[in-house]
């Protein structure tokens, strides 16, 4: 078995806040975040199949087809967007990078062809990041 | 003289549009940094300074001072913030690097000390960024 | 559940030597990293937690919090420091990568709030890097 | 358990095609890959040895050592190389990512001394990138 | 006046030798570079325009209108290529970081619309890179 | 004209300090970099030399000449030491990075062959850098 990574990036605005909270505590939990006309950054997106090497290729899968899925059903959906407003599958979710990776995953798992998806790693900046390897990873690893 | 540079980051939010275009212009000129809602990057700015080196202290100024300055008069105005609606030395400006980079320099020029403003170099993101150096620089490099 | 690292810096100086070797064993063990007067680094620490996601703030833990623990536990302690001399934690110790990992470990894992410590990366230089996951992890990965 | 890399590049060459294969296929399962005159890299190597730190060392292994041996082994035979006709050990191989990952771990894992081999990370660019961590981690991780 | 550079990447293949030398003189001049069978690299071009800001943009030109000119002119034409035979505007150049350079302005240099170009940076590696500002920059910078 | 840049990397402790100065004024003046027992840095330096193309090798100079003259002359002598007390070209000098610029300056500008050196770029971290061009440069750039 060998693990494929596929990179790629986009950038968006969001603001995070719960709207059942009190202003008071959206700001307690949020900080600089919660900023009401938002604030953005330039994720970069790290998406890791895993797999079989098949013999007369040599490669796990097709990377430009890998790379061509994540481009349709998750870059061209959020790329220059607002990630509060404008993409349908975030509709009512707080934009967090967790619950982003979370969605991602969702979207691309039941896509993937020629492996299985391993691992969704999600940079908000160079300095926050957070990995979802879904609900059935626990205690693996 | 040597110069000395200082790097900063801030994440924020910006729509590029001129609100004397028609739609399709704006459009046309701003493509996808047009959308309506919004989006965002990390941003990168490097501030050099110029001058002769002192030599009691082997520095050309303090740099925790440069950094102060360009933090309190640059990085907290613009960090977590909507560039369009929140920072007031932007008022009425349309939001490009190009743009920030010259307010940039006219909030620092007269502000630094121990050496003079060389040069803002601005990263929208890895791959596009801007340098300005002023009004009096055109010729020289 | 998701793992979420934050990335810190700290430059600090050492001395890989064993006082119980001879000058020759120590030379033959440590090489250049045996210098009597030492040397430093520029170490980069990626503390790593994983927790489920909290419904209603769509958020591991809260990122300031760990920023702050990890800010107050470990870096204020080893920024600017001599590794051998002026870090009371490391005492009697060789501050050698795999050890520092170890001890920010120790120092980390019984004060995080709102999830589990799951992993220390510690980069000595861009090229040589070290990570812990605690005793508990042989096996798992 | 620690686990402790040492990173590594080289350049080289290489065209990926099966010579069983017709032209129409390699093309289509190669893409721009297929050139028949080739293209190359900046190959990024990261090895990864687990094992338990030496107490009076303070160390899982000499690194120094560990970086003579993939020097040796490894970067000596493959930098500033075309992978499909200057290295014995690739013959007959498709020199695709994921085969030089395994082709490195197979040279590699027998010869570690002062732990065992964990992983390979090999870095095409910046943009993709295979892990290999031998016939038995399937199911781990 | 401002400045503005745009990063892309290719890469490609190349052997270093001059027809006109002996094995010996090749060898000795080119080192690794002259491997017969060649070598490769993962490039990186930054092209830099300068240019005044236009008042109702708030840009100095259209950066997509750039990226889509190197695309066209330069990248597609070197990206996975050898450049010692695929590449028309190279023949008889020995393909040095320092020819493409002046290659790439060549092409480059009368087809910028909406200010004019500057620099091009060319890096063969994270470790090796050339600067070229045109044959009238001697002297001034 | 062109420029050409090999960057190399070492890893150094220092102090700031002057003996001259009491003690106040030594923590006033260099703060966390004045901790007695020192701390320390990976470097990054960037040597870059310009020079007309050669026509029969397409290079300006040799760059492994280049890169094993700033190896002997420079980097053999700081890495892996204490820039206070082990670095026979520094006694004497408060080693900010200004200054080690300035002597890395003076030791190779009359050494380089085959071209002039142009710059000496050097990082104390990615996020603070020096650049010196030597005593001739002002009012050029």
């Amino acid at each position: 078995m060998i693990f494929i990574t596929k990179k790629l990036e986009f950038c968006a605005s969001h603001r995070l806040y719960n709207p059942e909270f009190s202003d008071e505590k959206n700001q307690a939990t949020f900080g600089l975040c919660n900023n009401p006309n938002g604030h953005g950054h330039n994720y970069t997106l790290e998406v890791t199949v895993c797999g079989e090497v098949v013999e007369d290729t040599g490669m796990v899968l097709d990377l430009k087809a890998l790379k061509g899925l994540v481009q349709n059903e998750v870059i061209d959906k959020v790329d220059h967007k607002n990630l509060n407003v404008d993409v349908s599958f975030l509709t009512g979710i707080i934009p967090t990078a967790e619950n982003l990776a979370i969605k991602f995953w969702d979207l691309l798992e039941p896509r993937i062809q020629g492996g299985r998806l391993y691992q969704i790693k999600l940079f908000e900046s160079d300095r926050n990041f957070v990995i979802y390897r879904g609900e059935n990873c626990e205690g693996l690893d």
